[in-house]
Formats: C-alpha cells, structure tokens, sequence
C-alpha cells in the first residue's frame, strides 16, 4: 500500500528542524520521501489530504500487559498487597485462553484509537497477544511472563521458547519475541541465569520488571545484600542481548551506572507507579546520565487505560513538579522517548522517526480541534495538549489502520461486548457489578 | 427546555447508591425527577436515549484564566521568572478587547468540549469572558484580577466592582461575580482591606491565588514574619465572606489550620503546579481536615489545556505516587472533588449533583469507547480512564449545549480560526513560527 500525505505539517522528530509543512510518500512499509511538494514526483500515489493535521511517528508503548484490559477498574485505592493477592492473582488465575483473547482484542483497539503503533507486552496466553497483533496491524514485542518462586519454571520457560519458535518475525517482521523474566524477586539466580542463557542462545533480547517498589529493593538488599541491579548485573544479565528493564523508580546511583554502562534501556510507567503509590522514579537522571528511556502505561489494573498521550503529559510533569524545576523533561525530549527511543528500546529501530528509509508508522493528529488552537509551537502542542482524542489517522508498515478515527482492521462493537462479556465471566457476578 | 433522560448509568454524587440505572426528567433548569423509569409520569418529554452513557454532573473548573488560551505553548519548560518576565507579562501588555474575545471564545469551546459546565475565571478584558460564558451557556464565577503593587490598584478596583454591578446575576443567576485580589504579593495590606470591605459590602466572594511556591511563602515570611495565609487571616481577609484560595501548595500546619477554621476553599491545581515547578500541595491532609476543596486547570499557558478530566486524574494519581500510598485520593473523593465541592466553592451549591431540585447540568459519557470497556466500577472509569473523548452530550440549566460531541451555542471553525489569528497578532510573527 502506498500513500501520499499532502501538506501535513510534520514533526519528524529526527533531524535539524523540529517541524515544518510538507508532503509524505509512503511505498510499501517505508517512508520512501519527504519534501515540499512531492505531487510532481509521485502523482500516482494515492493522496492523502493533510492539512490541519500534524504528522509524526507512531507513538510506542513499551511496556504493557494487554490481557489486564479485563480487570480494568477491578482494585483501585487498595494497599499493593491487597491489591495483588485479593484481586490480581485470584483474577489472573481464572483466565482462560478465550477471555484472554478477548482482553487482548481490546487491548489492541485501545491503543490503536490512541495512536501507539507498536507495543511491548509479557503476560501469560500470549499465543491470543500475538494473534491481536497480527489481526490489528500494530506491531509488537512480545514474551510469555517467566517466574519459578512457585515452581513449574521449566514448563513457563519452554513456553516462553516455544512462543519466540512460533511468532518471532511474523507479520512481515511486526511481530518480534523475547524472553521475559518477570522480576529479580521471582525468579532464582539460576532460573534467571537460564534465560539469559536462553536467550543468547536464540539471538533475543529480555524484558523484566526492575526496582518497582521500594520494597523489592530492601527485600533484595536483606536477601542478597545487593540491590536488584545489582544482583541482575552480577548474573551477567546485562551482558550479551538487549534488556528492557521496566519501572526502575528506586536506584541507586550505581545502579544508574551500571544500566548506563551496559545499556539498559529503562521503561518509564509514571502512571502506574503513581497509582500504585510506588514513587516517582529518577528519569531526568537517567536521560542525562544517557540512558535509553522509553515511555509505557503498564496494563489496565494499574493505570486504568492504554493512552500513551497520558504518560507523555505525566512523564512531561511529575518530575517539574517532584524536582521543583520546570525546565526538567523539556517537551521535544519527551517525544523523543515515546517514539524514536522507545522503539529502538523495543527492538524497532527502523520505527520512532519521519525520515526517509523508515518504516511508515505515522500518525496525523488533528490541529483543528479546541485544545489545540492557538498552535504555537507543535512539539509543546503534542506533549502539553493533545491527547487520543486528536488521533485521526494511523498507519503501520504502510498500512492505513486507523481513517478519521474509525478501525480499519478491528470491528469495535464486537470487540467491547466480548470484552465486556469475558470480564463478566471472570468477575462471576458476585463481588462487582458489572454494568 | 424540559428533557426526558432514559436509561442512564447514573452517577449522582449524592445518597446512597454510588451508581445505578434510570431515568433523569428535567424540567426547565431542573432536575424534576430521578427513577427506575419515568415515561409514564413524563411520557410528554423529548427523550434523550441514554442507555450506554454514564449520566453525571457537570464538571467545575474552579480556577482558570480562558483569555490565556491565547497563550497556550507561549513559554514551555522554563524558569518561573523567565516564564513570567519573557513571555507572560509581556504578551498580556499587548491584549486587547478583541485578542482577549477570541481568547474567551476559545476557552469557553475548550472547555464545553470536555464536559466542564461551570468556571471560575480572574483575569482583566472580563466583560468579554462575561459575554464569552453567556453565549455559551456555562455558568461562571468571573472577577477583575486586582493588583496595586505597580499601581493603578484604586482604577482596577472600580474595573471589579463594576464588573459586579453590571454582570452579577445575569443570564438567569449563570453569571456570577466576585472580587479577585490576585495574590498577597500583588497587594498591600491596605489594598487587601479594602477589597475585602468592598465585597462585604456587595456581598460577594473573594477570589485569591495563594502560597503557590515556595518563594511566595519566603518572601512573605522575611517581608512580613508571616505566611500569606497568617497574614490574610491577619487582614480579617476570610471573616465576612466566602473566599476562594487557589493553589495552596505551600501551607504549613497552621496555615492548614486557618483554613479550616475559617472554611475557605481551596482550588488545587495539579498539572499547573506541577508544570511551572511548584510543588504538590498538600490536598490529602486538606481533604482529611475538612477544608473544601475545588480543582481547575489554571491558565492554558501553565497547564496547557483546560480538560479537567486531566485534573482529576492528576489529582488522584499525583499524590498516591509523591505519599508512596495507593490508598490516598480514592476515585469517589476526587469525583466529589471535582463536582459538587467545586459547584459550592465557587459560588454554585445549586450544581454538582444529580439530586432532585439541582440545576440541571448534566453530562452524558460514552462508555462504547476503547478506554471505557469493560465496565466493572464507573466511579473509578470515570477518574482513572474516562477523558474528554468520552463527553458526548452537555446539559446547562435544562439547555442542551453539547450532543454528540457538536456544540449547539458556538461555531467551532469560526472560534479557532479567530482564536490563531489572534494569537499570530499577539506574537507579531517574529517570536514563534504560528502554523
């Protein structure tokens, strides 16, 4: 599929001017041009009129768990132990392949509505995750969750293998698959040591939670007498593949050296660690000290929804507002964390950036609404203002997904009343109800 | 106009039930009747299908400046003062008449969109905010911002009491005016007094900033050897009429005490606060203490929209996250938050509720939405996931202003375009590329 977009005014995040107004051609899954007028050289395209809209990347939410769309709303303002062993765990262990199926089905509507063109997701009935994905268009990084503090590793680590066996490069290459060891805290050394080994062994990269609470770290520090950095530098995780460490509000500064010195790219979920009341984690230390950061919304019972938009305001503000300094988290910066780094941190380099020879992930979003006239400055527009409300169109790999806001790929209504039905389902009428 | 709601998801906000299903007959301004299903006794009523909406109050926004919309973006990511010195002051030096309609235009479009039906505006060019809210059909709490510490403090004071005179009460009791000292380091203690007696006098409220940064609490304490708070207390300032503080990021105990005592309302502004580097107020203990506390947007240009879905969830996330506690700022007290105590604190104790004999401003919320399925508890959907995407239909005293997402009062095209060449004018074209 091929595509002109015609006189956008583009914000590519990637070279000298942070915007200006031109023409987009779209060859097959690449960006092929970009310029001033490109109807002369590229007539035959089929146009896309884009005046009143601003173009730029899709927007990438590099840490989430789909599934949990279900038990969105089912424990908010409780205690985290409450909320884990009353609601999260008694929930997630009534799960079946089918309502996780229709879980991730709204999980991928959710985000496509707000513009995220690419995700990294680790769960369990991650076959249903990756079917999604496929079917949507969107592209994703996938990992079946990997724990043995409770047993049966072994049987969740062939899983996980099988999963990367089955799914790695699918779609075209949209969907990519790691391994993911969910936490230092439950997983053993040598558990941990097996999946890296795993890993190296089938060219993948990690994805784990880090340092979320306060408590994991003293729990580790008791434990180990490390901190969980630590504890995952000295088993030699950082060492040979790519990782993605999710959360990381409690480090140390040698903590912070070490993700800096291997490479770490860390996920930012502002959102839920507010809501889960886990903290507010160093990011403007990290950007500055040069490490990866990317952006995530975590999943839907800690948050309670998939917008990114909202993770670039509250990434954008929390730390001014921590920090008592404004000039904190500067808005290009921001944006620059939720597309070209948060794609490179999920392993799609080729995505995250308008420019020639990238993937056409793009996403038109709408000036000519009321929050965001006056347009001043489209950088502080996008990261101040907008929000899912002003997405209008998204292609992925070329492909138009989303047109004036209607799903090109998914059907909505049957999608929410599935998602509806399975959550019922799950909650079995008696403790919520469900409306 | 006399309307027959049926169907809804009930919200009210008041009695017992936190939520349930029926029918809303409003009968000119006023909520005639609220049950399970009410053809039979109001069959003569246009109906409104509501089956599929979250029927709740109207939101309030207990704090903003609308003509800054124009200044929306002006000066991101900045150093307080450079932010007030470089771009605020003297941008509002170049308002006019005309810029500031266009700005109030905007503003009032902006906020109708996102299901805000009541504001409390100080600012100057306040009759065009006046005419602003009366076309639109909000209701409004406006005042003149009143300063003396450049001079011209006795001109501006005429400004605000005739701003009372000729607009208090009009639009059937939706235009409301009050006196707005703008903060404790704008006026002297003299100015501050006669304000004060000026309201008693007319018999309205008093509208303040107070103890938004730490530096207005340092420079009060070495100029006076007092907080703002001690020393507005001090100048009698909250014994004979309501008084609105907005901000109050930096009380002390005893502060919080003269508050309570005195039974002034508080406006939190999280985003504001957060994005210019003030802080995060101390509104968990406020709420705990029993002072009434509002929430609003503040000005496009510290903010940088007026959605107060993005207050609310702010204000329920932000201090979770800075108290380490997931249990502060539960869904249901951000709700109250946000409509009824914000409806009393700026003058509306006939709003913020869907109870028989309020006013009837009324929102209508899509839950057929991406971010709003599967519905298990709406009380916590609205706080941690609904936005202003979700806002399909506003009821202002019985009128219908918004219905499906189209405004009945305001012309969208013609309001944004006058608000960006105003905004252009206002720039002179060499600071910022407009687009």
């Amino acid at each position: 599929m091929s595509w002109l977009i015609k006189g956008a005014l583009i914000v590519p995040l990637a070279g000298e001017k942070p915007w200006f107004t031109g023409d987009i051609a779209v060859i097959d899954d690449k960006i092929a041009a970009i310029g001033d007028d490109l109807t002369p050289a590229y007539n035959d395209l089929k146009k896309i009129p884009a005046q009143g809209f601003i173009a730029m990347p899709g927007l990438i939410n590099a840490h989430t768990h789909i599934v949990m769309n279900l038990l969105r709303g089912c424990g908010d303002d409780m205690p985290l132990e409450d909320w884990l062993s009353k609601r999260i765990f008694p929930l997630e262990n009534r799960l079946t392949a089918d309502t996780a199926r229709a879980g991730a089905m709204s999980g991928v509507l959710e985000m496509l509505a707000s513009g995220v063109t690419a995700f990294c997701d680790s769960y369990f009935f991650m076959d249903e995750v990756a079917k999604a994905a496929l079917q949507s268009g969107m592209r994703a990084n996938l990992s079946r969750g990997l724990t043995d503090s409770g047993g049966g590793g072994a049987e969740r680590l062939r899983e996980g293998v099988a999963l990367v066996k089955n799914w790695d490069g699918q779609g075209g290459g949209r969907i990519k698959v790691w391994l993911s060891p969910h936490a230092p805290y439950t997983c053993g050394d040598s558990y941990l040591r097996e999946i890296e080994a795993e890993a190296a062994e089938l060219g993948v990269g990690l994805n784990i939670h880090v340092a979320e609470t306060r408590r994991e770290v003293d729990d580790s520090l008791a434990a180990y007498g490390k901190t969980p950095v630590e504890r995952l530098n000295d088993l030699s995780l950082f060492d040979r593949v790519p990782t993605l460490a999710a959360h990381c509000v409690w480090l140390s500064p040698a903590d912070q050296a070490i993700l800096r010195q291997k490479g770490v790219a860390v996920v930012h979920n502002p959102q839920s660690n507010l809501k889960l009341g886990s903290g507010i984690g160093p990011i403007p230390a990290l950007l500055a000290a040069g490490v990866p950061v990317a952006l995530g919304t975590d999943g839907a019972a800690s948050n309670n929804n998939l917008d990114l938009w909202e993770e670039i305001r509250a990434a954008a503000l929390i730390h001014k507002g921590a920090g008592q300094d404004p000039t904190l988290m500067p808005a290009a910066a921001v944006l620059r964390v939720a597309c070209p780094a948060g794609a490179a941190a999920i392993g799609f380099p080729e995505c995250g950036t308008l420019e020639v020879g990238k993937k056409a992930d793009i996403l038109l979003v709408d000036i000519d609404r009321p929050n965001m006239r006056p347009l001043l400055d489209p950088l502080s527009q996008l990261v101040y203002s907008a929000g899912a409300l002003n997405v209008d169109t998204v292609l992925i790999d070329g492909r138009l997904v989303l047109r004036r806001q209607e799903f090109l790929t998914l059907d909505q209504e049957r999608i929410l009343a599935e998602a509806q039905a399975a959550a019922e389902k799950l909650f079995g009428g008696d403790t919520w109800v469900a409306v």
